[in-house]
């Protein structure tokens, strides 16, 4: 494509472009372009005033009444019910609880309990690290296997002695999508099952769990779905492996009668069966405002959006920092990438550093990954324009030479 | 002890005692007798303003700097360091993290790794219940066995084929507080290891485990903590353990390097490996909160009341109430009593009712338990007087006789 030639043309396409008014929805600083919003999403304008009244009006005034008069219980399901148009999920299939890490932990082992035989669980190398941390534990734990292989195309031929493949939808670190539909349909020829980590797509990419005939799900709350620093995670399981999936966390909430104090474990009979302990009422609460931000444009035109911004972010780049060492990561093809754009630079950490010195917040992954998360409800194409602009000047300014460079922050 | 002979009395009671201030710390609706902070704590009145602080001046303006800027990556050491002096523990032995369910799943798997050549689980039948459904999970996950018995004595006696032994330190329905030091002593004398949940007497009853070289830990925010609904859950792990302790949700929080993104999982060097996912920092914002409610009186103060509360209640009851079918539950001996009261009725779920109607609040454990949670910081001796008239009138008016009664509120 051929990116705008100038400031004011970026600015003519954000006074086109349809979605503008989304960004009112947040709190941005002044001055700051955010192009991390697939780490951390930004605050909803409407977040502390829902805190507010969750903790004056309902804790405040209803005390212990407020699990049942406010519903508070049923607040894991509630979200679960919002978030499922995002998924291509029922609204029975989706559980907000607990950190991906955990739910991870709960869904693979359920997977993994439905394919007894099978001794395996395959990953990918460039998984998200918490995820592969989390299968370590699970397998010195349980006895299994656990294999990673380094690329997606080998996934269907090794499937044959796995129980459950482990992949992320989106890549962390490249931005690049996987086929959903297509490798779930490839490992269940083989008799396996397919847990699917949402985190980096969720609320950017439309994502159809249920077309694709998906097994397991988990995603972060606190990325594209702006549910604040921390947010509760969420988890989905097909209806049809709802009744025989069991919850190694089987903890009281997830009891067919929490409330009846047996002495044995009785799952909940759908979905709920996944839930461990107390809902943490306060977070769900901004987790709530987050996903109404995402439900306030149609999830197509959200990507849309966020298509055009990164393709102008790519071309942007290549045409205003040529010969400058950088090397994209993400795929060129639009169906094969999220919401973020990657590029490869020897000096990425201390390139990160100057753009944040300028305003421009984007982030680093070891070893030389720049990263840039392109959130279609508030970036806007004179950031990007800006944020190139404050790249061009950084590359040309060899900031890596500079003694004041320093480690950057940590990110979750 | 002879009880106060009037509600005049009662307010002369609560005018001398010392921590009479600390009510103040709290938001109490108007005329509410509140007797169930045993299950949730009201809300602290700095709650909404930090949470309002931490929304918009960090979340809203640093966005995703604020993980190392506001320091939200160090709140589970910080808040576990603050909870330390309740927990006679170090300040890093205790990490705030997860649910009480997903931590206790933590730390007994931890644990029984500790004793490999031992099988054995064993628990209380008597603990709440979702500690038992956890351990149900855990066993079925890798292949141990869980045994229940009925009564503490026996433990000692069973521990030598066991890896470890999972009890209540004040029981959830009784109020009966358990011999942490001694039950730790014999279990260790046998060889095993011991998990104490401490969600019934975290923040109202001093702990000792560093004197009683107790092992691992548990407990709730939300009770005696003041944390809010659901809040965040802590652990303790003995420094002499955690060296060898393997945290089976081994999520990217709890490695060494978080931030490396490195392919294979290496714990953290103390008690940061038993971190899982990301710091929930909203809810845990609300809980430090509530932690400094407890911190604002010496704990021994705290204790005192507590027991003068209880046994002030104990003599009300059954100096007002005589003949009324009422059987205490909870033992008289305070050196044996949490900080709650319960008592037996074959009509105790229409007696828990009628007081609700009456504005006093306390909670139905099936099938005949009253119970009143008696938290020394906000109740009054007053509200012990207008509980037991409360409670006397419902008595006399036979309530459950009432057509009107139904099934209460469902209480975590």
């Amino acid at each position: 494509m051929t990116p705008p030639r100038s400031r004011a043309a970026a600015l003519e396409l954000d006074a086109e472009e349809p979605l503008r008014g989304l960004r009112e929805l947040f709190e941005l600083p002044a001055g700051l372009i955010y192009l991390d919003g697939n780490s951390l999403g930004p605050v909803p304008r409407a977040t502390a005033g829902r805190l507010a009244a969750r903790v004056g009006r309902e804790w405040g005034e209803a005390l212990i009444a407020g699990w049942s008069h406010h519903d508070w219980l049923g607040l894991p399901r509630r979200l679960g019910a919002r978030l499922a148009p995002l998924l291509g999920a029922e609204a029975d299939e989706v559980l907000v609880a607990d950190s991906t890490s955990v739910n991870l932990f709960k869904v693979v082992a359920a997977a993994c309990a439905l394919r007894p035989a099978r001794r395996r669980i395959v990953t990918q190398a460039g998984i998200f690290p918490t995820d592969r941390y989390v299968l370590d534990g699970l397998v010195r734990l349980s006895g299994r296997e656990l294999e990673v292989v380094t690329a997606e195309a080998p996934l269907a031929a090794l499937a044959e002695d796995v129980a459950c493949v482990v992949l992320s939808h989106v890549d962390y670190r490249s931005g690049a999508l996987h086929d959903l539909a297509g490798i779930t349909a490839a490992v269940h020829a083989a008799g396996g099952l397919v847990v699917w980590d949402l985190s980096h797509s969720a609320g950017a990419v439309p994502i159809e769990l249920g077309a694709a005939a998906a097994d397991f799900a988990v995603g972060c709350g606190y990325k594209y779905l702006n549910g604040g620093p921390g947010a509760p995670a969420f988890l989905f399981v097909a209806r049809r492996h709802q009744a025989a999936a069991e919850n190694p966390l089987s903890g009281w909430l997830g009891h067919r009668r929490p409330f009846g104090f047996e002495p044995s474990y009785q799952p909940a009979a759908g979905i709920d069966r996944f839930q461990t302990g107390t809902p943490p009422v306060l977070a769900l609460t901004a987790f709530e405002v987050g996903i109404e931000t995402v439900l306030a444009a149609p999830l197509e035109q959200l990507r849309a959006k966020s298509l055009a911004l990164s393709e102008t972010f790519i071309a942007l780049v290549e045409a205003r920092c040529p010969a400058a060492g950088l090397t994209l990561l993400t795929p060129r093809e639009a169906a094969r990438r999220g919401s973020q754009v990657a590029f490869r630079h020897p000096h990425a950490e201390a390139l990160i550093q100057a753009l944040a010195a300028r305003g421009v917040v984007g982030d680093f992954r070891p070893p030389d990954v720049l990263r840039f998360g392109l959130a279609p409800l508030y970036v806007r194409f004179v950031d990007l324009w800006d944020a190139v602009e404050a790249l061009r000047e950084a590359l040309a300014a060899r900031v890596w030479e500079d003694a004041a460079f320093e480690a950057p922050h940590a990110v979750p």
